[in-house]
């Protein structure tokens, strides 16, 4: 057993789904989020960039005490976190694109697979890159949803404007006939409801049930649970403001969410 | 659009995941819950009764002015929502059962399906007559797994014991060869954890996350979203001791529980 926090970052409150499933899996751990909000959205930076961000924040947490790394940021997994896990060769690493991957191969009959994100992360080819390294014989087909993102994070989940939007995104992965869909970026799993509704025969792939499966099988595995009798007390840092963190912060966790400290890592360029 | 709650009724707390479900995909909408934790659990009780008991609370929560039903209860579901239909014709009436089996049936490749559930549910058949009703060429194979209710109240749901006592249960499952297991209890949600780390090779189906998908596409279909500026405000109302409900359904809820009424519909028996 071990009672340290379990540490999880992101580059905004995106990766606030991926806490909500490990809360869902795990109540009695301990979280500890870092939201890099002062330099959201990381999709823009270089790839040096990212990788110094993700470094940086690593190793925050790290002197943190935390048992465990989630890199809840499909830009920081896009980029690598080789540098990371040479750093911290001890910390278990958990990232959100491997295991979506890996349960849409497990999921899909017809073998084609659909991913949505961020223009961004489409562009970075990610998953593809997971799903060559399988070496399975699948077809990955992407399709990226910029207008999702403000949807999520103006509250918008339902109604005919984004069910609208939604079919307008979809439509080439249904005609491309993907049977199982990745919700390739983490604000995504908030519009669960319309993506089924839209797409009523594909399997969703939600990373964060995935990812928080794979920490779930990674602490099991290592002896790593806490057992406390006392309730885990989460803490929520960002580098950006800390009251629009925690306002935005309440519809992808709800009030699970507490205080919120701000934090700078490094230089806000 | 329409303001009213959606009322979900059980015979205890574990219906609560399936709220916790709403919650997620439709964050505006505000949830009655009745537990009738005071007969729990209904599974003893004989089909007239349980459909009894149905029928009284689903005339509590219309006259409370709910906009839909959702029964989060496999054993109302097993004893029939037909009478609970005919009382009240224009009101939607979601239960669970059937939308899990349907995810099933989209999901499996080997038309091999799994299903867990308490001993009185995989006693009553409920799954295989859906199964059946479908007249789809699959084949279901039913599992009871009486302790795991106890794991999920006591909120053990990682740890050595409970993957002891899931490797029990799932072993047959598994050398039938079953790629696809529904989740037929709404306590075992909380236990998706362990049961990947079990069965890694299946999915898991949640009547948890299917139901509440069935709820979002009536809701679009019938044009039922609340709009509203206020935040909703839900009600948790139980048959038997407040406190108690409270603090239990604090594991399958989180903070979203708040002030639990005691009310009580009929004798209790």
């Amino acid at each position: 057993m071990d009672s340290r926090p379990i540490g999880v970052f992101d580059s905004g409150v995106g990766g606030l789904t991926i806490v909500r499933g490990l809360i869902e899996l795990m109540p009695d751990e301990q979280i500890l989020y870092y939201g890099d909000t002062a330099r959201y959205p990381y999709g823009p930076r270089s790839r040096d960039e990212v990788r110094r961000f993700a470094l940086d924040i690593a190793s925050w947490l790290v002197e943190q005490d935390v048992k465990m790394l989630v890199a809840a940021c499909n830009s920081a997994a896009s980029a690598g976190l080789d540098h990371v896990r040479e750093a911290f060769p001890d910390l278990p690493v958990v990232e959100v694109v491997e295991p979506a991957v890996r349960a849409a191969i497990r999921v899909t009959r017809n073998r084609r697979i659909g991913v949505i994100g961020t223009e961004l992360t489409v562009a970075s080819g990610a998953y593809q890159k997971v799903v060559d390294a399988t070496r399975e014989n699948v077809t990955l087909v992407s399709q990226a949803c910029p207008r999702f993102v403000e949807f999520v994070e103006r509250g918008e989940t339902a109604g005919p404007e984004v069910i609208e939007v939604a079919r307008g995104y979809l439509a080439p992965l249904q005609s491309q006939d993907v049977d199982t869909l990745i919700l390739g970026c983490t604000h995504y799993p908030l519009l669960q409801g319309v993506l089924h509704f839209v797409m009523r025969d594909a399997v969703l792939i939600s990373s964060a049930e995935e990812t928080a499966q794979d920490v779930y099988a990674q602490l099991t595995r290592r002896d790593l649970f806490r057992i406390a009798d006392q309730p885990p007390v989460h803490r929520f840092v960002s580098s950006g403001d800390a009251a629009t963190f925690q306002a935005l912060g309440a519809r992808f966790l709800g009030p699970e969410i507490t205080a919120v400290e701000e934090r700078t890592l490094g230089p806000v360029a």
